[in-house]
């Protein structure tokens, strides 16, 4: 079971920006959380790719060839319908996640463009956020082989 | 670790209600679920409440014992301040979950008004969506004791 | 065939509230002139249930064992999600009615929460408005029979 | 008695428009069924009209010499001002008929221009739609000649 | 002349809920303060009622004898459609009151459904909004007596 | 000089259609008032149409071979791209009319769809106000000749 | 029968702002042309005002002894509730008017704050709006003297 | 392959009106130019109709007799509820066609009541637009005979 | 203790104004009345100012030496951001008030642009508006004191 | 005459997404039948270029050195003021083209940013849209040579 | 080179008005900054004026016998159309300048009426902000004068 | 002292774009121009950067080690969330420009995403808002060596 755990603009920045809502932790440091995570899964590798393009994170999702799909799609999540149709045009299940409660921020970031063909959201959860995906995942991919 | 899982107006439907979106399971397979899964963790005890009336689940959220709350407010969801200042009364992290997602449905379920004052959400991973939060409330909560 | 007549919040005010809009004639002069109605109708009983709590019409929607239901959902009208999934989650057809003309109201009247999942709607022909639900619920109901 | 029963645009397609929504009889089905109804009823004659122009529509309702008018104006129920005035402008009462149920389809269905100056609105029954509104207006009728 | 004070959702928080908004007292601490300020009026008895549901708090309005009411509707204030009915199908004064200056808080806090219907309103000046409610009902039902 | 004086839908019923708001006159009355006034005027005939039907009155603009036309469009004012389009496509000079103040009546009343592509606009003077345009016209007219 | 013109802010300026819409003359060249139009009419005198102070417009209509107001309240038309109230404060008949055609303007020009409590309004028509003004409230008060 | 090529409202003014939006030809010219192009096309007749009636516009869609329709619904396009009706309830294809650029003109001609029920659009081609369109009607309905 | 009562806009007409609204008492009988009431209030002078004019009263608040101020706006309640930042530049406490109950009124009556720096608002109560915010502020002063 | 047919974001996943609505034609059929058409033209080359990224089909516009562009923007059309930017920065004309029907999607597919800097915008015809926008384009820049 | 600085409402509250947005330096401050900048250009006198009162302010624009206007117009900014109008009236140049900036502050004041019609505008440097508008409105002014 | 100027899509087009809206001088003369100016002040290098991609952009931002940013974000400026993001992510002042004042263009160019998190905004100027932008910025870092 492959995973790709996909982070969008400015989530490099982990650890340096605005510490107050994401935390001082860096994009390594969720990077090696999660990997120690999928280790404790049966037969689950991870990959991770970060870019500040939305061409990158579309073709991306494109061609990965993987089983599932962790995203967190920074600040396009509130304005790529572009993502949206990517996500759209691939059979890979994906999961939306964020690092901090998005609907107590600001009124634009409550809104995500690409929720409606994602497969689920959890938010709110630091980087724990990204574990419950990937724990969500494992169960319905493994459910689905069976 | 006392946990409260709280279900709100219909979910005693479930198994009965729209099952093209629901699932065929119900409440009690539900619970039945979550109590197996909390077995599984450390030390934590898992209470179960439903009700249609908006009043009980505020009157739950006031006087309930927990270290944490999983609240599935179901339509109240949409338009409960009441619930949403009932939350925001007491001390104990509340996680909004839903079964379905509800970013692909009408548009008067993209609106939450309690999830500012959640500490997370989840959402679209069916039954499931209970048990990652559970998870999730167990990571934080094991955090903060130590 | 049995027929529930459901009314909701402030219904139990009729003759009393506001009778420039609503008549002089009171809740249980409404019951009357339903039941006596009944009468004429082939194999048509009813039964009658008014309350000003959300909750309380919701589970009694849920557990009525009936072939129709007649409801006029007074304020809970405009502004229930929950009644809504209510109705979605049973089989039992239901008319929204109203004894007023509500669209010659406050703008707040003109929209109904629960219009989309009802199978029909009437209003405007004061106490008559119930008379005509339950002569279009029997003759519905009738043809499936057949 | 007499009452008009007034068609407005696309009526004349019954049977041909939509089948999924509208059903399979025509607009003369209609006539016959709604004409064996009258004859059932106390001293009530009918006639009927239908055309797809507004000002015909407008022409009718200032010119007809009748008690009452079942009014089906179609698409032009949620756009026409002209209408709604006509309506105003005559002391004849109109009830507004729908075939379908109006506030499950589109949007811009949900609206109706007309409703606030209409006696009272029937909708979602079918057919019986008009049956049950010209038993309405004969109740009405018969109480105002007493 | 005989004063009820109707408090509705979450203010049996009060000196536990967001103390930097609501204070540091209970709602025992209220009645106290309201009883001590009705003995000094002239003739002047108060009764307390609180809840959490909104059916219970429509039946009070509509069921209590009293001469006027202090009505803090909490949440409902924003949403309530039959709060609003029901204070118009009484012929009770009604004098709305809020213990915060709403209109500095969240947007939703600034539109009140009961406005309309209401005597008068009153708001921020802590407890002593409702000993200001009570001493303005008790001068218009002064007025009246005389 | 000649000038139209074209009337739309439901003027017809002057004298008829809700008094309060239009007076007790007919639309004879109004005609036979203009013809009288512009008969003091230097060298200025009139004609008068009215139609209900949208088509007719875009026929009209489009054919009528006058100086100058003052128009009342009644509900299409409201609503009529299609007018507004067809006095656009004319060189003919057109005043606005109305007899009530339109600003002080319905909301969907204070919008006019035709007023970007007329002249000049009055209303609110009953029957003066067709008198006041037919004077504005002509003077303006007579500054053209010169 | 005693006029005042009222002139609102800017119209000081007429003949050097934007002369593409105001044309060449002064507000003097207009005062001149109404009071030369006035003396054409039976036992009408006029004065004029002029101010760029909103408060100096509400001392205006408050205190001047006259039968009628022409009124170009300008910028304030479309901003002002005071001046709405102002006018509702006093039984004089206010005429709104415009020497352009404000509707074929920017969007913030077509929303009148006064027009539902003006007696009538004219624009469009250049200098010659404020004289068909004089001339409708010439006409309205010599029917009410009657 | 019978085609109709159905123009609404005002075109019938082509090289009349506002020529530097529409250009100097005239409809005559127009449906020249279409008869011509079609000549060109294998087994292919065209007919024209012109009305600035809406109702009549939707009595031809209902009963022409074609392949295929053309249609320009000029300012119907952006307010007609009746005529999207008119052609969904119709089984022949019907393309929109517009001679300018709609969406670089005035908002209100942005937004199409009738695109959703075509099956495609074109504009902005001057009478181009016309050919482009039979010219993809063409070559529907030559894949559909084989 | 020195307490100024402000007056915005066409106060100056209360008795002449709308009476069905404001009553038939004057602005002078409102001085009247709240200074006999400070008169029982230990220790508490009052003052009052009225201004038709925003600025005169934006250098009201900014200038006069007062404990507290007592301001019924007027229209500029509704539309001035100066008054407010003319309230939230001085350290004295503003109540707002109003006579009657704006929420009941017009819908551009119920937003307040001050409201969020006012200390309270009261309104609905008559000119007992004034004498409840006076008993209010009083309070508020002499907590302060001690 | 050298044409450019410019694809925007998931284009490149034609013949794999959504086939439903895009068909099982991929991006190279496309190429291919748009090939083919363009060598029955007389004079007409064409080249492709496809990208996810909206800097690069900036780029692309800017720098092609080309007589026309035919531009399906893809999800860009609805998002991009940076491309509309782009359009009116060069002097190429571009032919906007959807494959399917836009308008009978989304609500956020309605409306194109691009739109208005386009000559004209062809949608609904499957891959022949692209055809039917050669054609288009080929006549205009005929005319333009000669 | 006549410069005039010319200052809203409040802004002679500087150093007393929340100083946590605009700082504890006095308007006097200001001027004494701005007039020292001044001296070291070239050619360049400057006159300043506060009021608090809107029509001071038009009144000053239309009169003031200078270069250029630097214009802080504090909140009128947000809501005067007669301000607007004022400058649209002059030939002068102004430049818009605020000291704090507007745009993360409350809604409300992100919009600028008087933007449209100003030739730049500066903001949230701080006093700062007048001396860049002098330097702009200098340099355009010299290149003016050559 | 090291400052960026960074400009965003279409700037590489100055002097060929519109050139009535932005000048006929290019990229290279801005650069030039800037370039000397810094010269003339105190210890100040700066350096140019442009691209089309937002991804490029956000990248810069991130990483370029400077003292201050005059950026210019074009199209982005009022659609990208993700360049807020990066603006917010690093600690490096940042002045919004714009060569021409886009509040008197099309309405969608009057709402600044990045403005709330940027220092200061200048517009107008032409190419002296750079050099303004430069001067500010000058002046704030000066300060804060000091």
């Amino acid at each position: 079971m492959k995973i790709l755990v996909l982070n969008g603009p400015n989530l490099n920045m982990l650890g340096k920006r605005e510490p107050e809502i994401y935390g001082k932790n860096t994009l390594e440091d969720l990077c090696d959380l999660v990997e120690s995570y999928c280790k404790t899964l049966d037969n689950c590798s991870v990959s991770f790719y970060q870019s500040n393009h939305e061409g990158d994170l579309i073709d991306k999702i494109q061609t990965s060839d993987v089983d599932g799909i962790v995203f967190n799609a920074g600040a396009y999540t509130h304005t790529s319908v572009a993502l949206r149709d990517a996500i759209a045009s691939v059979k890979t299940p994906v999961i939306e996640v964020h690092i901090s409660n998005v609907h107590s921020r600001e009124d634009f970031r409550h809104k995500s463009m690409i929720a409606p063909v994602c497969l689920g959201q959890i938010c709110g959860f630091g980087f724990d956020s990204y574990i419950l995906a990937i724990n969500g995942l494992h169960r319905i991919l493994s459910k689905d082989v069976k």
